[in-house]
């Protein structure tokens, strides 16, 4: 590749044929946002549905708004919204709760499908609550079943006839590798082993296609790639052939197939509904919203086609300003196993973040050694990746990271 | 009792020395809400925490706010102040999930607690969703406990040795009776199990000593006395003499000792916040700290004070205009075993009450006869009382009810 520069990136974005999404979100002044993946920017047209929820949805409608405002069908009808974002059909998706409850939920249906196994399989590494919810299933279920860790390169082989579940993310939180979804899913199928998806750094980010891979079961995260805001509630995926016989434990009044009949005796309702449990967390659910329908609007083909242009000139510019500077990369170069992130490791990886966070361009750190740049491809512009390495590099050259401010551990980064 | 008039309501209300918290909600014009025990008015304030939460901390702060606008502690923050409700000690309640999911957590951690016992205690009737999320439990634990139910009058003497853990709701929600917490706690221990109580119609409404009874669990919901908003998280309490070694199965990573270390294994939190499992709802717990700043400012005696006199004088009226048309008493005329509602039932219940929301005086319906009136003494006035009986004796003296409109059956009243 030749020598880049900044003129190219310039050009880029004024060939960009998403350039006109950025003006659909509010982006701190001077900011580069690259912090995407873990909390999504706020678009424009929240502070308005915000209001309107607050104020006269809820402070003027009270408790008919249920059904003039229709919060009844709200988990449903933004769960059909992203199901157009992630390859499912209506009925197929629904929003509620948290990422961590709803894989708690689906993996205990999971096991309830395939009584006689008794492997969960995951991988070392994996988001940690992905790993904790399920310890914690093991341990609810007495020794019945036992969550097995096989490194990723490792997966296909460790899928046998006594796994009833695979549990994987399908990209990494911390080094951005995505799976091969359709591979790994056939795999588990040919094994009559299920399959669940964490599409947390996958929704809004990568093209997903859960039918056509045939996917048994999915889990998302509202907060990162669709913009619904902090801890805006994530949402489900059953595939429509598992949901007649789905048996999941939080068997809340939300999930009654009558809610209102105020029955003593839990009977499923017959759709997807049946994975709700307790009243849907409204304004939450009205926030993101709002994001859902900016990414449904989006070309996903389009969203992963930038996404990959910014990663791919995202490394070589570390190649060519940063090559002496003890930076590694930790994301493969290989298109295919890139999500929307590119992680560098630096072993004053925590300093150099925050010497670039002072500088107002904004990425993250996670233990111990990683550097996290997430590329959100509606917001952030190709200019910025230019500016963040040029940033980077200065920092770098002066040493800036090497003060004790820097060096500060704060709470959460 | 002498005949009631309309003065004397003008009146007490002129000696109400809650009178000016009624400044602090904003109430839909010329509408009289009875329904707070289901679903709770705006406070003013939470308008200008809806724009700061959203606009500023998520908008211009994004993902530092969860140190600058210190989103990371809010769980516990919010909970502190809902355990002064309550009775509890800082540290004994947290913000979370729902009400639902908190009943889940907290009875599977109860049962492991008991491990040799093979009961759960509840009543008939008692809320829907509390029975359901037993019911889920008893399922997914494969026969090793049974839920059992009693009606309320037999509950003390259903308490047994096999007795892992009674669930029973403090203030019904259909009929406003209240138990007495004290002596079933009490007998509880005295069988050697353990009780949680579902303060979902109490929290707010009336005096609650958890730790003078001795309690040793709790579940609450944010969206009704407390006024946090529509679907706002719910809370729990875990008696600290519990909390070391509480294992609840909903093991997600914001209820890890160290989060942000990401291990690959779950090791609980130190005290409460073991409890909690995905990342917060921030918007949902922040609108509800404004609810829960209004009650902590209020003295909860003078609430029942109030509460009770309301209740009193409503049933006082029923008896004295309403004598002939048909209705019957759903609630406790002895204060000590009423919340903070009152229940009338009727056989055309549904209709009356659509007929009196027709007039903004809203109450509301649960089947088969049941209608619900509320007494929210922050905000509601005695002189609303006089005119909602006064407008239900109007509407049965004409048959206002019995028109084609006020029958047709909505998703959700």
């Amino acid at each position: 590749m030749t020598l880049l520069n900044k003129d190219h990136f310039i050009e880029l974005d004024r060939q960009d044929p998403l350039a006109q999404f950025r003006e659909e979100f509010e982006l701190p002044e001077e900011h580069i946002y690259l912090n995407g993946n873990s909390l999504g920017v706020m678009p424009k047209a929240s502070k308005e549905k915000a209001r309107k929820v607050v104020e006269q949805e809820w402070g003027q409608g009270l408790i008919r708004s249920w059904n003039t405002a229709d919060w009844i069908h709200l988990p449903r009808r933004v769960g059909d919204k992203i199901a157009g974002i992630v390859g499912a059909a209506p009925g197929e998706v629904i929003v509620a709760d948290s990422t961590s409850v709803n894989l708690f939920k689906l993996a205990a249906a999971a096991l309830r499908l395939r009584p006689n196994r008794h492997k969960i399989l995951s991988e070392p590494g994996n988001f940690p609550t992905d790993l904790y919810i399920l310890q914690g299933l093991e341990r609810f279920m007495d020794g019945k079943v036992h969550l097995h860790t096989q490194p990723r390169q490792e997966i296909l082989d460790a899928i046998d006839d006594d796994t009833a579940l695979v549990v994987l993310t399908h990209v990494h939180y911390k080094s951005g590798a995505m799976f091969n979804m359709a591979e790994i899913t056939r795999k588990a199928h040919e094994k009559g082993a299920l399959i669940l998806w964490d599409l947390s750094h996958s929704t809004g980010a990568v093209p997903v296609a859960l039918n056509n891979v045939e996917a048994d079961f999915a889990i998302g995260c509202g907060y990162k790639y669709l913009n619904g805001g902090p801890g805006a509630p994530g949402f489900l995926f059953v595939a429509q052939r598992h949901q007649a016989e789905l048996e999941q434990p939080l068997s809340g009044w939300f999930g009654h197939a009558n809610a209102f009949a105020m029955s003593d005796t839990y009977e499923p309702a017959p759709g997807i509904e049946r994975t709700l449990c307790g009243t849907t967390p409204v304004v939450g659910a009205s926030l993101l919203e709002v994001g859902v329908d900016i990414m449904a609007a989006a070309d996903m083909g389009r969203i992963r086609e930038k996404s990959l242009k910014m990663s791919e000139l995202f490394i070589a510019l570390v190649e060519q300003r940063l090559a002496d500077h003890g930076f590694g990369l930790a994301t493969s170069k290989r298109p295919a196993e890139r999500g929307s992130q590119v992680s560098l490791t630096h072993e004053h990886g925590f300093a150099i973040m925050q010497a670039l966070i002072k500088r107002n361009i904004v990425g993250d750190f996670r233990a111990p050694d990683i550097m996290r740049f997430g590329f959100t491809p509606l917001y952030v512009r190709y200019i910025d990746i230019w500016n963040c390495i040029d940033a980077l590099a200065q920092i770098m050259e002066i040493a800036e990271w090497d003060r004790p401010e820097f060096k500060k551990i704060t709470a959460v980064t």
